[in-house]
């Protein structure tokens, strides 16, 4: 494959709502028809030019995968975290990967695509490892609470709905395979990887790797994959067009532009909340505070207006 | 990376003992503990110089993914085939790449590893689509026959065990991601790909691609990803160190050597069974008869004295 070096490198991090839409379940039907609408921008993009590594949420499919191990108790060996992680950057990478084929195929862009698996590496000494903080999996009755406790698990109140599992969510530090995907990149192939913020694992003493029982903010490893390759644009797709200010008052409005200082200004006002737009701002900031030239955050279907000055909101350095 | 196409390439065919041995159920920390000894070979191959390409059997992972889908029904959405083909492909892929990336850096072998997933290609008009012949996923009992079938599946009696599903077993055509895996390659990147056969996918007329309720054939698929990543060298690793003729008889005897064409000839007289030796005989023949320059099957933990001569057997064209 030829090199391609020239062409504009970029992260694309497609947000959960690219794949399962609100009150979706998640079934692999309901998943690929999101995913024809959601890969137009992307094909879109690729026509252009762009050079893309794209990432993407995994909730509603590792949430499932927790509901079957848990319903298999007994009868079909447990996972850990770390494998259903990797689990599911399989299906969903493969997902991903054929529709995005097929829409590249209908315009007659015959670009290599392929999934390669990533890891993520945490700091081994992290205070947020002893501190689970990340809800996941089902919500479990009061009954249950003891025998989920005698697994080792953190369980938590979630407002009102029941018990979960909290689990640690520690800074990524490192892309495992930050060289295996740059050759892919730089031989002009479009690469899916790091779903679902990527398998979670930190490295022992004497080098090795192991998984663990946590998962990585996927914005954040978004962020740190774009800067492990090179690539000076990241684009975080959402479900809305443009980050708000003084969202859901009279006074709302949509920003188009913002500084790093100004973003982390509003962050610190507590303008964007901590579930939603607060981790992609964060993001944002830190991916042109260590060297991204822009990032864009906008909605699924809005990425090619968004380019073109329409919509979205740049956070430059 | 160095691009590295002077190093001898091969295709290495992990059988399903390197990763859960008979009587084990296929729990993570079985499998990683027998990683770490059946890599050992792999990792001695690539100290040597090899440029590698790696596949593995998914037998008891995807039987216990089967099984998950099944006690969780009305929980959590069932999952197709080629989607759970994919999902192990992702988690024994991580394993594999794990263990074997702490397995050179103890060596101080500096190489690239990576998993792609990669789909495997079959005739949308192949006839063994309409014949299911390969048993998948638990034993069932003749009163649930009828739910079973209700579903769309074919059922057939596993000698005396019970019930189980039957689906097709095709002859895979193409390797949808060989571009991306000879690119890696060509880097010099160990690269773990083609997990329980690959994912099984067909073509539709208008070339667009759709998974399908089948499995291919490790073996077939490792001789066909060899040669198209121009491997001249395939190895296929199972539970014995040769291939024996007139097994289990006085005159029971193990091969050195033999030709495509002598090969056959043992196959065409029944001396190899069709669920064990069979297909790993008749995937070197193809290889070979194709192009290949040589096979070898032999055990896990023999791969460096088959190498040296010492045990082994050659297929050759």
């Amino acid at each position: 494959m030829p090199r391609t070096e020239s062409r504009p490198r970029a992260v694309v991090a497609l947000g959960g709502n690219a794949i399962t839409r609100p009150g979706e379940e998640g079934t692999v039907p309901q998943d690929l028809a999101n995913l024809g609408r959601s890969l137009e921008g992307i094909a879109a993009l690729l026509q252009r030019g762009y050079a893309l590594l794209l990432t993407h949420g995994n909730g509603p499919q590792v949430g499932n995968q927790m509901i079957r191990v848990e319903l298999s108790r007994g009868a079909a060996p447990d996972l850990p975290l770390d494998v259903m992680g990797a689990d599911i950057q399989g299906g969903l990478g493969y997902m991903i990967e054929r529709v995005l084929r097929d829409k590249l195929r209908a315009r007659g862009l015959d670009l290599p695509v392929c999934c390669m698996l990533s890891m993520v590496e945490v700091r081994a000494d992290d205070p947020a490892l002893a501190e689970p903080t990340k809800f996941v999996g089902p919500v479990f009755g009061a009954d249950q609470l003891e025998a989920c406790r005698a697994r080792g698990w953190a369980m938590k109140e979630d407002r009102g709905r029941g018990w979960r599992r909290v689990v640690p969510s520690p800074e990524p530090i490192a892309i495992v395979e930050r060289r295996e995907l740059a050759t892919l990149l730089d031989a002009g192939a479009v690469v899916i990887s790091g779903g679902g913020g990527g398998i979670p694992v930190c490295r022992a003493a004497d080098g090795t790797l192991a998984g663990f029982e946590g998962v990585i903010d996927k914005d954040l490893a978004s962020a740190l994959l774009a800067l492990e390759i090179g690539a000076p644009e990241l684009f975080i797709l959402t479900g809305v067009d443009r980050v708000m200010l003084d969202y859901a008052t009279p006074a709302a409005r949509g920003v188009a532009r913002m500084t790093a200082a100004e973003a982390r200004g509003y962050l610190a006002a507590g303008q964007f909340p901590a579930g939603s737009m607060g981790p992609k701002v964060e993001a944002a900031c830190r991916f042109v505070e260590r060297g991204g030239q822009r990032c864009l955050v906008t909605g699924i279907d809005s990425l090619v207006d968004a380019l073109d000055g329409k919509t979205g909101t740049w956070i430059v350095p």
